[in-house]
């Protein structure tokens, strides 16, 4: 399934064009386009440098003269906008957008994004060529989103909504959990510990106190690697408190 | 519920501290600490250019010796890597993480999020003080996420996750979903026309012609202005064919 094309309407800044072209590649995003751009065709160095490694995206870039032209080939457009435009149509935040795309493209359709000039957005014509308005859920108080940011979320949300965005990697589980048996004798070897050097103060508080620390040491999802590497540091302060004893001539 | 405290360790643009501040903004953030930026407190005026807007987030940072300092009085505490560290802690990506944030916080409990250097990533040591790693669901191919770009995708999840994610208007609903008498008026006046001019070829094709035009109507989800104005709209074209017919002198 490929992802839906990013289309840069009249973009004023190069350092923009590049940091949409890293923020695309970030999540897997490929086809970029761009309206007319203020400063002409190739782009500036510094557009390049901003896509730091995904400067093949911008050097790749179809550009057109129109809205239009960009889209003529797409089957479904959305239009991104900060402010209500007064066109009646549907609003989606990024994420109902992305999964309403990721369903659009698993046919025969083509997606495309419109993002406008970073100072004005959009001009309401060219919203009016859009079947879908998205935006952001922004703090209305301060709801300027650069435009590349704004393109890195609609990335992440295709990723998710196209169903790559697992974590690349998981917790490492060197050993696996630890099984019960494993855990109960480690309890069994440290209540054995503690009643040897009579932590109790009163025998009837044993009970509790033991079952307040299972419960920590439950709460620590242990692997058996983990209940290994406990007991190896019990077993060490208990033996060097044995030896400090002894060189202090007081017994072991 | 105040939000996540953002902690950038040890950064090294003014650029990246300003733009930080701005993708807090734009979702709710509000609480920065910096622990020993490279180039020293108060950062250039790259930085506060960057903010766009908001600088005070910048001016109001907390600066730290140390990520232990920053972190001291929190009770949850996420570090953000982009890759494998081989410590045995949980591994969540923004949306769950954030999940997890929003629950802590409805108690008592501060969260931090710690974000490394750009070049580098935190050191073994500092991921080791957090209690969750936390890492973005990235192309493998280009994993390489610019430091705001991070810090935004995490304050957008915050949003998400602590309920203030809708969109910040909606559909403008100037008079509501048009009564189905309104729309089954209008295609009876269509069909009606239609008739008039002899549009449909042969008499057993216009049910299904009628059917399918219906459908398409109903998938417009009309308002009651939206019927208005279609009629208007067919209502003057087919006045206008009268009057042009009868200025060419055939009839009205």
């Amino acid at each position: 399934m490929s992802g839906p094309v990013i289309i840069l309407v009249r973009p004023q800044m190069g350092e923009n064009i590049g940091m949409t072209a890293r923020a695309m590649a970030n999540f897997g995003l490929r086809r970029l386009r761009i309206v007319a751009p203020r400063d002409g065709w190739p782009p500036a160095e510094a557009a390049l440098q901003a896509a730091a490694g995904a400067s093949a995206l911008v050097t790749g870039a179809e550009v057109f003269p129109t809205v239009e032209a960009a889209a003529a080939d797409l089957t479904r457009l959305f239009a991104t906008t900060a402010r209500e435009r007064g066109q009646a149509k549907p609003v989606l935040t990024p994420d109902l957008a992305m999964a309403e795309a990721a369903r659009h493209s698993g046919g025969a359709g083509g997606v495309g994004i419109l993002f406008g000039p970073e100072r004005t957005g959009l001009e309401n014509d060219e919203v009016s060529l859009a079947d879908t308005v998205m935006t952001f859920p922004v703090d209305p108080g301060f709801a300027s989103l650069n435009l590349a940011q704004a393109v890195l979320l609609v990335a992440y949300e295709w990723r998710r909504a196209s169903g790559a965005a697992a974590a690349p990697f998981e917790l490492p589980q060197e050993s696996g959990p630890a099984r019960r048996e494993t855990v109960f004798a480690f309890f069994a070897f440290l209540e054995a510990e503690l009643d040897r050097v009579d932590y109790y103060s009163r025998p009837e508080r044993k009970t509790i106190i033991m079952r307040n620390f299972r419960n920590i040491l439950h709460r620590m999802n242990l692997s058996e690697q983990d209940v290994r590497s406990l007991r190896g540091v019990i077993d060490a302060l208990i033996n060097g408190g044995r030896r400090r004893r002894s060189r202090n001539g007081d017994g072991g």
